[in-house]
């Protein structure tokens, strides 16, 4: 890789260009963002060489194209690009849903172009912006890509080095197993922190609230610090995983409630007992 | 103050010794734990100074007693330490819900023992035990005494002064604000990360939700690692306060669930907005 494109230079943006540059994958950056401010700042920053007006101009010519928008603007960057798309080129995306892209691919183009593989590194922060950006946001760190039948076996391939000399942890999964595991371990805990953050924001006596709060809550509200925009597109580009999930949360919550009402020392204790063994279980897998 | 009981040598009550120790508060600790395995690590930690085999003994002779116990075992500790009870001694716990144990002392006492302030030092950790006990645990933390109107002014202004010397901020509460207040920022989201942490380990595929979960989750799950039998007893102790709240949360997930079905975008990004906004509140109150 030597020219890279980069559609979007928020947290995920900037520390892609971050990483390629100090890893020696990108000798000419450019990127388009829609924010013209954040734009400035990302070429005044030196995280990109040029800053594009479109799309399309961030793209031309480069050997990788990266989008990090939104999910929601997957439809209109996807089609701003579409006149430009070019064989030579390599397309991946960093967004958290992964079946909507794959349908969004098809409605743009009428096909699943072989040369773009879908990705997402399970990676981030509660920051935005070009300046939040790292560049070593994805060390360690694992990048599912969901690569389609119609997607270049080479394509996948060259992605999965890219990441890898990223420092990430690469590995295949189908676009809905994706959208189904994530929906469990990321889009329904934020969900929960900004239902809860929001109810405690509109409660009565709520500066005390907030200033008896501890780092239980600290650390349980910080995803809820996360940007607006992006998850109200994850939540609408994956509502037929999480509508699901919060129906099968209730319906937990409210037998735990019953538990709490009836005084059921012993249930409570078998559950929370189950619920520390998981975490455990977890803590053990992610340091794997 | 020179000679301190310890009743429960877990991580708070540990933490209570070490402090006092270190900031010269007390000459003699002596201490009672249920768990004879946890009460001998105490002593050879040198967190104790003796292990009394029973709550009277450790509280015979002090000039203050502190009880760390799970709030459900406050009825019978109390009950221990009834035949005991001495006026020159002065009394507190550590205990997250107050209202409880104010009825439990009528109950045990038939009246409310002028010498024993109820409390509640706002710190924690997801560990438990006595290794896990820290010198600074209280450090900047904030310690919310309730007093009752038959708590003695002296014994209530000997505490604050204790709990200062350990370098927390100290503020009176009614027992009943204390525990709606800490309902809605420690005890309901403490339930919220049980019961995701739980569904999440009763799923099929786990292995790999575990695996794909990130920073977020580990964030946000980190208190379903706390103490089972604490977190029972807290439960129960409040559940008068928790409950309703449940509904509320229920109500409010509800509606966003609607909301993400029906792909209503502009009023999920206002209610993650908000959210985002109400912790940015949070986090300038907790700062001060």
């Amino acid at each position: 890789m030597n020219r890279l494109g980069i559609i979007g230079v928020g947290l995920l943006g900037s520390s892609v260009a971050r990483a390629a540059r100090l890893h020696g994958l990108a000798g000419d950056i450019s990127g388009f963002d829609r924010d013209a401010d954040n734009l400035a700042t990302a070429v005044s920053l030196g995280v990109l060489d040029r800053a594009a007006n479109t799309p399309g101009e961030a793209a031309a010519g480069a050997d990788l194209v990266v989008l990090a928008v939104p999910v929601g603007a997957m439809p209109s960057v996807l089609s701003e690009l579409k006149p430009y798309w070019a064989e030579s080129t390599l397309y991946t995306d960093v967004g958290s849903t992964k079946q909507a892209l794959v349908e969004t691919l098809q409605a743009v183009f009428g096909y699943i172009p072989s040369n773009f593989v879908p990705g997402h590194p399970i990676a981030g922060a509660e920051q935005s912006g070009v300046a939040a950006g790292r560049a070593d946001l994805f060390d360690g760190k694992r990048v599912i890509l969901t690569p389609c039948p119609e997607t270049s076996p080479a394509a996948t391939a060259a992605i999965t080095t890219f990441w890898q000399h990223l420092g990430a942890i690469v590995a295949p999964m189908e676009p809905l197993r994706h959208d189904r595991i994530l929906a469990a371990t990321s889009h329904l805990p934020h969900v929960l922190a900004f239902v809860l953050t929001d109810l405690l924001g509109h409660m009565d006596d709520q500066d005390a609230i907030f200033q008896y709060a501890a780092g239980g809550f600290r650390d349980f509200s910080r995803i809820a610090s996360s940007d607006p925009t992006m998850w109200r597109d994850i939540c609408v580009a994956n509502h037929a995983r999480i509508v699901p999930l919060i129906d099968d949360y209730c319906r937990a919550l409210l037998a735990v409630r019953e538990l709490i009402a009836h005084e059921s020392a012993s249930e409570l204790h078998d559950l929370f007992s189950h619920a520390r063994s998981a975490r455990q279980r977890f803590l053990n897998l992610s340091q794997q």
